[in-house]
């Protein structure tokens, strides 16, 4: 078992990437006793579904999603992995606040592995939950 | 059966949106007689994965499908309808190159509807494929 | 909020269904508490992958996966309703053990319900994982 | 590119297992310039979702979409292959009818193989849709 990324390097991997750094990704926790990554997002206005609503487009929920499950993977393989499909369920509505995905490991297989994520808004309200399957070594 | 939103106004509908506006969302074709979109995308920098790749992040192929899925739906229902979940399968990736996301209605019920989309590069590559459940209805 | 149903009237339910009878579906555990429900399947003949492999066939675990979420709400609204669609991660082969499916309800809208159902064999192993959208009112 | 299996050879394949032999899989077509496998079921009564509806269980559905798609892989790789994760649609009812399964490959890469499946009833109705990750390599 190789030696999980710390948060900074981990930081460093999302910065790095030009979408993840636009949408301006932080790391909130890291837990590698339970295979557990949290990031968090801030509002910006790009992310608006309409005008003046503070409310977050599903393609920015999407994208918290694809990339929490990675880098959960990251955290463990020492970067970032492609992902093979992931589904994307939208529970309520997310207006004016932060919001947090955690990502859960739930399987890591020989080529393939499956991640949960829960996205949070700031009350602690379940606003979307993702599924992905991702490959389980670097490319 | 309504009349469907002609290619300006869903046009409209689309640069209304602060998210859709960002992303540069073009309507490409509309085909009421097989109840299919076709919207268009081009790279900026803010999609690139890893900087100077050319390369499209997934986050925005997966934003880009959830939103073929709802003009699709939008175009006969006359405003966008919300988004239940959707499923992103990733095939090839998607570098230097403009991407098209085609949505077909497979299904619409009194309540519940399901698209298809297919997202191809400049050279007809099949880059990813997705499939949406929205509300039929607007909310 | 209507009374859930008893252990015994889910059971009945169950036992009502020609498919679900065959399989032999049996009411574990339910845990109003924490709106989860568990079921359990037994091996038969009928259930192989291939002859004499005691390896539960896929489709048996996904059947399984989607009456679990579906029960899940059925405890609540006293009948079945309607699948929408579900998804199924199969994680590891299932092989001579009884299977157990732990449903919990992750959100009841007004229409739509998501439910996350885990598999796991006699040792507690991660089987498989679905995740159903069901609608959340009797047909 | 090896050979792809006979109609002869698939049904074979199909007939040794002892959960799709209870099914009673057949197949009806296949197709290897468009790299698509059509299978039939026939109703028997313990496919019934509730006594003496004619209707199918979606277990059986979805049984028959991860087996079609399955095996449109299997006629090219010549034995059956292990299934990633897999989406079941239901669309509408299916009652008292046969059921087609038209399974189409999407793609093959390396490791992975996405395929789409079509599930019709005799009057052509389109009854649910699924689409399906599998080892694109046995196991």
């Amino acid at each position: 078992m190789p030696d999980y990324l710390s948060q900074h390097d981990v930081q460093s991997l999302l910065d790095e990437s030009p979408f993840l750094s636009f949408m301006g990704i932080l790391v909130d926790t890291i837990d590698t006793g339970n295979d557990t990554l949290i990031l968090r997002v801030k509002m910006r206005p790009e992310f608006e579904r309409r005008p003046d609503s503070g409310q977050y487009h599903g393609g920015v929920i999407a994208s918290l999603i694809d990339v929490a499950g990675d880098y959960a993977l990251a955290m463990r393989v020492g970067s970032v992995v492609p992902t093979v499909n992931f589904r994307t369920d939208f529970l309520r509505p997310a207006i004016n606040t932060d919001l947090t995905a955690t990502a859960r490991v739930r399987r890591t297989g020989r080529s393939i592995a499956v991640v949960d994520i829960d996205v949070h808004d700031d009350d602690k309200r379940l606003i979307a939950i993702g599924r992905g399957t991702y490959m389980s070594q670097t490319g």
